[in-house]
């Protein structure tokens, strides 16, 4: 890695978009020029690098965006970043306009590309975990989860007052397409019966046994949080099973969807949006290159991208069990 | 009409629930208690006149209700009330607790029952228009549907900032199986290219053509929103068109669901309910029987039960020329 | 008034901001756009108009700010308007880019002044109600009024869960100096025991007389919603007097403050500042000069600026009522 | 301690109500019941114990209350309880009813009290950290505290509409009598250019001149949040020190009150009091008496309750540096 100064930086959002990537861009940006850089705006991700859709950004430009949802610099996945002549057009623009470190926003997709890049043209990158989804390792939190978590379980409160209202079952599906953290955290945090995700096998026998018996002792609320990525399929194939092993059931399916993605960051979210915007920049100013800024137990954490992949959660026993006794 | 004097009065709410009917309930128990009847709640719509599910309510009973979704009261749809047995049934039950008032928050479809049931046992009968779509004649507002339409301007607004961070087409399904209120009214709020609606032909290569158009302009946010009654059909059969005819558009469907009816009612579901079901219970005591209680021009405005019927929208001109214009 | 054809108009927000007044400037903008008109945006209010702070707009400068609280164009009092030599200042900014009509986002006080202006200048000027306060004559809305009685509601229902699990009583004050529309308001929809408004007098003797009665049968949740333009005076000085008469009591206040003049609009505050802005354009073309545009029984409803008021609110007695009955 | 095994226990809210209260009874009932416990509810917190206001509890007492604000228990504060003959009382009445564990939701004051209780009567007691002011020493949360944070950072966001709409200096107050962690959490996570709180020594001369240094360049939102336990003062105490100092400035106070107490619980808040709750239960069964359940590092962590006091927060310099340069 170069011991070059690193003097012109380049903030971008990669993948999918989060609640808190706009708190990031703004934090890379202040920082940035606090120390004296010069900051661009990279449009569209590594898209709007190789179109060179690149622009200078001040202290306005990132007024009044802590608190927005999306991201001001949009995003985009692209194909052509995964060729090498794509990544060449795009540090020719980078090259042109002299940016030699660069802060992306995103992925675990994100990084491999970021690593390939900085391996090819000797830029460092920093990464910043960017993804509702939180299934990165080596960070306690993704930006945008916790905003995520909070939709999801304001939307199932919705639903539970009509299912309440009419003694209704209802599968709600919520996002996360590898990842049952969605699922499990808006689960818990709505009282639903079972809670089905991509991590632990579901046994759909147990299911049905469990609504059976609750149907008896007339229970009145039943809700059923499914994660799209369950590998029993999404809420739809769980509704149909239902229906044909429990008939007289007044069974409806609710898939959240995009909401999920949108609105105001929490707190939370946009703390440490902020915490690893700032020391994103710290990285580039002190040598430590293509990193992940990561949080562990309250702590700074840096992940190399090569090691910076999707997190295979090993789901708590203790919270499947709490689930269990909780919702009776 | 009876002329006797009414002295014990249930109240219940039947068909699809809506915010707004907790607070359509506590105004008709205070204010029936407040004139010295005793107040009665059914349970499950008219299921619970048939079950004998009725249970004396007071002013405690509608403490800290007046801000929840749902109903207390619950609700359903109930096949045994079509048929004069179960009527007979349900007749025998209220005479047995001496109740003989009745206040029905609901629909058209309830209003029908309420009508005959009234014109066999000579039971007065008055109904508050509870339902989210407001399609129902004789009044400007119906419980519910502000509710129903700010919380499907709150998704589209999170809906807007994932659409305009990735320069997507976002197909968003609102409720209204006969009626397009919710979609003209959150289409016209969150600023869609189109509305769709089942009281307006739908004309699809008008809206293929205007997305075209728009693609070209790079135009960068676009929001269509469809009502789930479309004579086209839902959101999903409207996007399958447009994927196939502009296949380079970046499409998505997001169904909002059961979301809609739920949460905590706005203020002016609550103040709507609130002097609905304190006309209610004016109308027993004074003997304007069996007729709806409505709001026109912020005036009480009754309609007899027997005209109680699902208004056939008259899509305003104006407003379809204020939506295109806008969009641009 | 001139018969001259209007050709470039500019618009302002004046005076309080309110939610709803984004959507009204981009309902003017693109109106005018779609007319062939040019568009200028004037900051800060007539203070722009004086400074020359005087912007250009097209389609795009009001993307994405329908569901925005503030205004982008900013807002202020202004006193140099005031003064014969200000006004003709801000008349020859006009006159320098050829703007030959405006339309003003404001209240009484500034619709005064644009009459002022249009006598002297002969430039026609069209008036949209916009202001939380709900008080002006001539139109059933105001821009803002539903939006900031919402947030109130919402404040009230958080400080409802406390004074419940405490068995507190809280007097809340809410905004309306002149006029109590938010506190009658927020007052119904949250259950409160007594709302005192400057358009009646306060009896003190009989809330504390209610109070005490109350206090006696062990009532949980007491809430006074108070305007802070009651002539009694506001929440501290009502609580002042209970705590002396009604030691015993546990008494909290609250101000609720600035937060209800922000915040991301309501539907139907998108609703009518987009269609009063449409209208507001077809008055410029139309020569329907020197008036605001309300709204009155869902009707269109045009009052010369002359005569646009603060409209002395009277009082319904039937609320009044309503509230005892209820709150009981 | 007692080897006894316990078997009927009881559960309190005691101190401020805090959001996720409710979700914190609920575990504990469901918990005890799911082990055969049984469980009583005490009303007040300890007034219901020397009152004998305890009542049975089954499983659905606590349906449906984990999304609601303040406490279905009610809470206090009871000075009854500091003599010893109240707390004999008090034990007369679980005797009598044979409760031999308690479960205390609250905040240090009401650990001590449990303690000596305890250490009186032999009866086991188990703390759970319930406090929006998060300042708990032996725990990364309390319950309540991230949806207070969240409430703070909604309302400075309205806030900030108005403040940007009018250029305007706002001085928001918000809780934290002894701790600043709300005004910092939400002073950083809305841009807050300064943060004002108990822990770090508030130095006005600092603030004047960087709020005059703003002012010159014109820096448009400016907002300060001060813990109404800083020792400079509160809000007002601020405002009128800079009013003095910057008379051109158009400084406004919100004091943002008790709305910061309730509302809905965030996801975070529902899951700490969920998995505190089951773990509460968890203790009395398995002899772990006497402790405060926190979590720590995402681990469970049992702090004698001798040693549960308020902790002293040492202010982050990271932190405090970071806010220097975001707000910049």
């Amino acid at each position: 890695m170069s011991a070059r100064k690193v003097t012109k930086i380049g903030v971008l959002t990669s993948g999918g978009d989060a609640p808190g990537m706009n708190a990031a861009v703004r934090a890379v940006v202040r920082t940035g020029i606090y120390h004296g850089l010069e900051v661009f705006g990279i449009i569209r991700g590594y898209s709007g690098m190789i179109d060179d859709d690149i622009i200078p950004m001040d202290s306005r430009s990132v007024a009044n965006i802590i608190q927005r949802g999306g991201t001001i610099l949009k995003t985009a996945r692209c194909k052509e970043f995964f060729e090498h002549e794509g990544r060449k057009k795009a540090f020719e623009n980078l090259k042109k306009k002299g940016i030699d470190g660069l802060v992306i926003i995103g992925g675990d997709g994100s990084f491999r590309g970021a690593q390939k890049f900085s391996n090819e043209f000797d830029i460092p990158c920093i990464g910043l975990p960017g993804t509702i989804d939180k299934d990165i390792a080596g960070t306690d939190f993704t930006i945008g989860f916790d905003t995520a978590v909070n939709t999801a379980v304001d939307a199932i409160d919705k639903i539970r007052d009509t299912a309440d209202a009419h003694d209704r079952l209802f599968i709600v599906e919520v996002m996360g397409r590898d990842a049952g953290y969605i699922a499990l955290h808006s689960g818990i945090a709505t009282g639903a019966e079972n809670i089905l995700i991509p991590e632990s096998k579901t046994d759909m026998e147990e299911l049905v046994h469990s609504l059976t018996e609750k149907e008896k002792r007339k229970k009145l609320v039943n809700l059923v949080v499914v994660a799209e990525g369950d590998e029993f399929g999404g809420a739809n194939e769980v509704a149909a099973v239902i229906k044909k092993r429990i008939p007289q059931a007044d069974v409806r399916v609710c898939i959240l969807g995009h909401i999920q993605r949108g609105g105001s960051p929490t707190c939370l979210d946009r703390l440490i949006a902020s915490r690893m915007g700032y020391h994103a920049v710290e990285c580039l100013l002190t040598g430590k290159h293509n990193v992940m800024v990561g949080i562990v137990n309250n702590n700074l954490y840096y992940t190399p991208l090569d090691n910076a992949i999707k997190a295979k959660q090993k789901i708590s026993e203790e919270w499947l069990k709490i689930v269990k006794i909780l919702a009776s």
